[in-house]
């Protein structure tokens, strides 16, 4: 863990299992890290709960936002109950109360509070959810897991750059190596959106040394000996997220460097924000404030961000075709 | 293994590493299965290592058909070099000389050999390949796993027929549970393919019991705890089941009941046809080769080529709007 003291909201009411389990998880996260200090978003009489299973020293780095569930929502899904704790969540962060922000909350619903909140990236149409996979030779970056379903390439493209820029400021890989998911590695594999989107990856220009290796297959994002960033659709990328998850669970458990994980970065928004999986455990939701703070403790949206331009410029000089992204986000 | 004389044509020359993994392969299943007989189709150099180290009683159930690999392809890939093996298996099969065909070659010449040689199903313009997972409560039946890259609404809900029939015949599961992956699972998850293709699904007429209870999520397919069949389109088939495949790897070896197979069915052509990972070893080759001999005794082609006749009927009379399927084949 490096040092720095990060201060993480969290969104009280998102998930299936909120507030139960992300009070258990806050409770971890702020235990485990004597400069994490969390800011509470939510129902006072959930966060009341938490704090008073502290310590003095610890109870003194919990912050509470008081935040109602909206009346007549105790009958609704979880995803519409935490729809005004992540905006609140949000607003701490734009208002620097907090460094960043993580929920177990609706996907969608923090992709747009959080792009409404804190704003995009003007050149990022499209946010991307990237996960993170411990691997053979090192960690996997993929993206996107659910964030853009139905990317067009040259979104994929811009998604290749934020992938090897956050591989590189997040993870510390040196010159990322990139593949674009498919059904095979020789050239001309899969189907009519990979072809199309194959050349948009060639001609990208990657920061920090990264290069594009081609076509990888399912295994690559699993054993992670062939790419260090791996390209997808959000579509794509959210199943077989899903899919090793149940293959370690058949396993009988994650492998030692740690199985699939439950949290992902939200790359293209101005702040460092965590979607947690809906159905979060305590330790994923701890796990999401862990790589918070990591991230915000790395400056690695501004890090990130700051790369991009970089990889424009040369983009600029390099290509005559630049790549533009112009589509419009799903969330 | 069922009792009953099964005559499988093995193709010498398909996959990265033949002959000689498809070699060891063919050895390993004729020792393992006494009522098994091969016919091995190839340069009978290869075939005749395998049948120097066979007893006398293995070697009466061993016949060769000798193909030569054409002149200068030498240096091509195995795909085209096992073209014209594969072609000729189907013709050992066409013309009575064997119940079914196994091949590790290209699934594309494969798929479009089989169909050429062995005709499809007049119902069935988008042949299927189909992958049986060992999961918690019994095997999960996975198709499409690159047998069509892009299928239209129609084409999966066929797709989900074909796997319920199949489900039912090969692997005697009653009553299957069909689902279709998505990115959850409530109604109206995932991209435009699938929005289109669930209310296609729920239309369609079931054989076996089967009932489609809607969305699933990739644990589903590893675990297979909601739904016995998940229908998908080829692309996200083929690499889930290869990320599966990475994630056994990275837990240290594939769960109690099995890993993720590496044979899948083909579905839709008038043949028992059994396709090989092209990267098959020699006990993928050996199960890819028992399967084929298992479906065979089933009489599995035959058995879900009627049932679909069955659903058809129902589907006539109980939908005014009945599903067709128009979709050119990709292979």
């Amino acid at each position: 863990m490096e040092p720095g003291t990060a201060r993480i909201a969290v969104d009280l009411l998102g998930g299936d299992n909120a507030p139960a389990v992300v009070v258990d998880g806050a409770l971890r996260a702020v235990r485990a890290d004597p400069d994490l200090h969390l800011l509470l978003v939510g129902p006072p009489e959930a966060a009341g709960r938490l704090i008073d299973t502290l310590d003095p020293a610890q109870r003194a780095r919990v912050a509470v936002r008081p935040v109602h569930a909206a009346v007549g929502m105790a009958d609704h899904p979880s995803a519409a109950r935490g729809d005004s704790t992540v905006r609140a969540a949000v607003h701490a962060v734009r208002e620097g109360a907090a460094d960043a922000l993580v929920s177990a909350g609706s996907t969608g619903a923090t992709v747009t509070a959080a792009a409404l909140g804190l704003g995009r990236w003007p050149d990022v149409r499209s946010p991307a959810l990237v996960a993170t996979l411990p691997a053979v030779a090192g960690p996997v970056v993929l993206l996107d897991v659910g964030g853009s379903l139905e990317p067009r390439p040259a979104v994929l493209a811009r998604h290749a750059v934020l992938g090897t820029a956050y591989a590189a400021v997040a993870h510390a890989v040196g010159a990322p190596r990139v593949g674009l998911l498919s059904v095979g590695s020789e050239a001309g594999k899969g189907d009519r959106a990979r072809r199309l989107a194959d050349p948009a990856l060639a001609a990208a220009a990657l920061p920090c040394g990264g290069r594009y290796i081609g076509l990888v297959e399912g295994y690559d994002v699993s054993l992670g000996t062939r790419a260090d960033v791996v390209v997808t659709d959000g579509f794509t990328g959210n199943v077989l997220l899903k899919a090793i998850e149940g293959a370690y669970a058949m396993a009988g458990g994650p492998p030692a460097g740690g199985g699939a994980p439950r949290a992902a970065a939200l790359l293209g928004v101005a702040g460092t924000v965590v979607v947690c999986h809906g159905a979060a455990r305590a330790d994923d939701v701890a796990s999401g404030i862990a790589l918070a703070a990591h991230l915000w403790r790395r400056r690695a949206a501004d890090l990130v961000r700051a790369l991009l331009d970089g990889a424009d410029a040369g983009d600029r000089e390099d290509t005559t075709d630049r790549i533009t992204d112009t589509e419009v986000p799903t969330s």
